[in-house]
């Protein structure tokens, strides 16, 4: 029996109003998004911390947990409580995690932001990777996605300055959607989520506002997803590494344009799909 | 007697041609900038790989090694050697780093982009960072600013997905432009341009593309400057430390506009440029 972690719900704002000047002097209020930090302890051990929104602190605890491989069951971990009070969060594992020490020293040489937070282990992970080869996205479902976050409510929308990252199904169904300053939080918030409810990423589709690096192809490959999209571009590396995993890469996806970059098999076109917004346009 | 540091002039393709296909199935060129490791090595032990565009990697290297507070004066650093058919930059210090070891084992509590590269020991050092009290920008200055970041030649105009930085001295004149795909990498790489030529942060004006996170105010805190201009917005933590430092941030710069977020005392408004641009529209 798979036993789940106990989890809190720890709920705080994600905006908050500063006074400003334009242009004209003309004073103002707006919303930024909110930025704090969260130190991970893990059976009491301070493991490393993040800058955050805060938005959904136990899936982002454990999917960092999960995508650095700190963990390789969830069934490992009893217990995730977060206390904004003190901007922590206490993992509490069921039996502790084998050479912690020498596994998290590794990541001295990898930073992060293009500063390599992933590249030094996970690289050579990419060629274990295999994915879904039957996995296949209709041009309507891509459509549908594209619309969807078109329209979905976010702090984006309030506050700006936040990367937002989404999972959809087959189907073009929103199964996930979340929000964060840091976009490799997003992802790995979403790798949290997908672990909590036992889903698969190998015929799922993955959204993210931000760039195609070869970070973000990295870990879309190691949660098992043969699809990432993206309203931005892409880098040489992400386009190299998407290749070599065989994983569809669709970069500038706004309205109903899109550049399709790699594992173009994957993608079947619809050509009354881009026809029929014509005749609506 | 000031020694320079020995620097290679490693030069490589900042962009590559891949091809795309359309919403309509139409094949076409783009070019997507590239993104390479550069793993730093410091007295031949391996410090850091960090993910580059690689336009500037002599620059970087001594940056990153300034950020970070590995070295203290660019005196130390007797060769930096860029070496791209194997990724590599050997940086070879006069007498060494000292307590190396431990200094980087700091950072296992400091990832990336969101996930915390600078906290750890960084936001200590806030407190003691003054910025020059008398330090104040023209609203003209600001414009002409904004006008020299459109008008740049850059590789975000010809592949995208790229973050641009620049320095600016207090009449507005470009000093440096420098592009990477991590933003935090082109920050470095003006801190290593300022070391080697011996430029102060003290009346000058930096410019980014990305976010006014609080990674990008701390660091532009460090280099000593109190102008930080983003066409981009603001973070709540940035925000704050901003607040803490006296820096002015100014964000959404397009065009005449701008939201001015702190330190307001240090912006000189000049109303007739806006009214000149109402006059010219």
């Amino acid at each position: 029996m798979l036993r789940r972690p106990v989890l809190s719900n720890a709920v705080i704002s994600l905006t908050r109003t500063v006074e400003v000047t334009d242009e004209r002097g003309r004073v103002s209020d707006v919303a930024i998004p909110a930025e704090r930090p969260l130190t991970i302890y893990v059976d009491k051990r301070e493991l490393v911390t993040l800058m955050t929104l805060g938005g959904a602190p136990e899936a982002l605890t454990l999917g960092y947990l999960r995508n650095q491989r700190l963990v390789r069951a969830l069934d490992d971990i009893a217990s995730v409580q977060v206390d904004w009070d003190v901007d922590a969060v206490a993992v509490t594992t069921r039996d502790g995690i084998d050479d912690i020490e020498s596994r998290t020293a590794k990541r001295v040489v990898t930073t992060g932001c293009g500063q390599g937070s992933m590249f030094g282990g996970l690289m050579d992970e990419v060629d274990s990777i295999v994915l879904n080869p039957d996995a296949r996205l209709r041009q309507s479902v891509l459509y549908r996605i594209v619309d969807t976050i078109r329209t979905q409510p976010s702090v984006y929308k309030q506050a700006g300055s936040v990367h937002g990252c989404a999972l959809f199904d087959a189907e073009g169904t929103l199964l996930y959607f979340i929000e964060d300053v840091g976009r490799h939080n997003a992802v790995d918030a979403i790798a949290g989520r997908m672990w909590l409810d036992g889903v698969r990423g190998d015929d799922k589709i993955f959204y993210t506002t931000g760039r195609l690096t070869s970070e973000m192809v990295i870990k879309g490959g190691q949660m098992g997803i043969p699809f990432l999209l993206s309203r931005s571009g892409t880098t040489q590396m992400g386009h190299m590494v998407a290749e070599k995993l065989h994983m569809t890469l669709l970069a500038r996806c706004t309205g109903k344009h899109f550049l399709l970059l790699t594992a173009k098999d994957r993608l079947l076109f619809e050509p009354d799909q881009v026809d029929r917004s014509i005749r609506l346009a």
